[in-house]
């Protein structure tokens, strides 16, 4: 039979994986945590530099960490956030009590409930996280929701993330998250799009002109989300895969998240040294 | 057989139809024409006293019109803009000569090819307005193409319009207003997407505190758009229509416009007294 212990005062944590918003979460909450712990196999030297510098602890592989941790911690691409999930459910299946897991990824309300469901629901905790990896306090918000969301906010009392609990219902922090990747991610992106179409149309010319006029400085523009996406397009695309998800679910038209996935993706193939690329990503000038 | 006599020096000009922007239009062509016609049939009470303020001549229908006018400029909500040329294209089937055609509607550029090939891609000019019915020089631009673009852009000379020529390419002016149109309409329709997942997902309340938190106004970025497209929400489903087919055609994305159509719509059915709407149209409080 499963049995839930509470979560101990001084729990061991693992974090999968240590990408540079992993070794944040990792190192923010070592001050409560008896032990942060990753999972080195099949993981990169970039990695394990970080977790390193990070100065989280070691352990072999998924199926370790998720024998000794008590609050796990799901920090991915959302593409893979379902197969991190299914590693640890395996890993569980001959472990008596099951850890509180946090799917702290951009996925949509969905992908979290179908993790709640392998996982158990009231064991898993949505998070979301807004902002850079926080190694000072003020920038980045950890939004968690579910029934176990306090319990996780704890954790991260006085470290640089500022932990928000919206509430009891799984799904809510990745709903949360999907609306605002809408306009931090889905809306720029559009003027890739633009971009894009103006060069195949050969009017880019015009078009830089009448945005003038208008006072919006279109090289500016594309130039911004071009740099910002750089090489975490391929990420992006992913996330709003699921942000489209989390649209649909909800009868909202999701075309706008679709057509970001699709442009991320391209970008992410992009050589950007390519000057004759028909994608305009230096398209401004 | 047909002959394409060159535009007197004092055309006489029909305007289909004078909406707001067409009764500008025919007022700004004045100085230039030798009379600026109107085709009354059909038109409502509105359209006639706007054409009677601006000064217009009205005559009965669209075949008197297309048999009298030397220019016709169409100017009507983008979903009509082939009706208009059909019903010009009839009346021309007794005429002669051909008039010059001036359709300067939010069209894709295959739908101003179309009409090339029904009123003859030399005499068709392709007309882009930008910026508001304009009564005093400086804020509105209508951009040309075509191989008379020439010609239309000097009827506007010393007028409110600032004609520009974009080339002889049927096809540019409309592939710039689209580009244009994802910018002005598509991605403040991103907007009435994230308020309405918002509150259906019920996490409006932390969507702006957490876009506080960014220097982001979620409120007034609704309400923005939303009175933006206030009671054109209608014509701007039809732009983003022609858009998306402006980019398809390209190769680009389309989903970004189609969504913006599909939410344009929804909004010009929606009754804005409706505090149980769905969508969220004055979502941001």
């Amino acid at each position: 039979m499963i049995s839930d212990a509470p979560v101990p005062s001084r729990p061991v944590i693992g974090v999968l994986h240590p990408g540079a918003m992993g070794a944040a979460l990792g190192a923010a909450l070592k001050p409560r945590a008896g032990g942060v712990i990753w999972a080195a196999a099949g993981r990169s030297v970039t990695t394990s530099k970080r977790a390193e510098l990070a100065d989280l602890i070691g352990v072999p592989d998924v199926a370790e960490l998720a024998r000794r941790a008590h609050v796990i911690i799901s920090i991915c691409p959302p593409h893979a956030a379902r197969d991190v999930a299914e590693q640890v459910a395996a890993a569980l299946a001959d472990r008596p009590d099951r850890p509180l897991y946090v799917d702290a990824n951009a996925v949509s309300p969905a992908t979290v409930n179908g993790i709640g469901e392998l996982l158990g629901a009231d064991r898993v905790v949505d998070g979301a996280v807004i902002g850079p990896p926080a190694w000072e306090p003020g920038r980045t918000t950890l939004w968690l929701s579910g029934a176990a969301a306090e319990t996780v906010a704890g954790l991260f009392t006085g470290s640089p993330f500022t932990a928000e609990v919206l509430g009891a219902e799984l799904g809510a922090s990745s709903a949360l998250k999907a609306c605002f990747a809408l306009q931090s991610k889905a809306m720029p992106a559009v003027w890739l799009a633009i971009a894009a179409a103006a060069q195949a149309h050969g009017v880019e010319d015009a078009l830089r002109d009448q945005l003038a006029r208008e006072g919006v400085d279109y090289a500016a523009a594309v130039d911004t989300v071009t740099a910002r996406a750089g090489a975490k397009a391929w990420r992006w695309a992913g996330e709003m895969d699921e942000a489209a998800d989390a649209m649909a679910a909800v009868g909202v038209p999701d075309g706008f998240s679709r057509a970001a996935a699709a442009i991320y993706r391209r970008l992410a193939e992009d050589d950007p040294t390519d000057r004759a690329n028909p994608w305009g990503l230096r398209g401004g000038r």
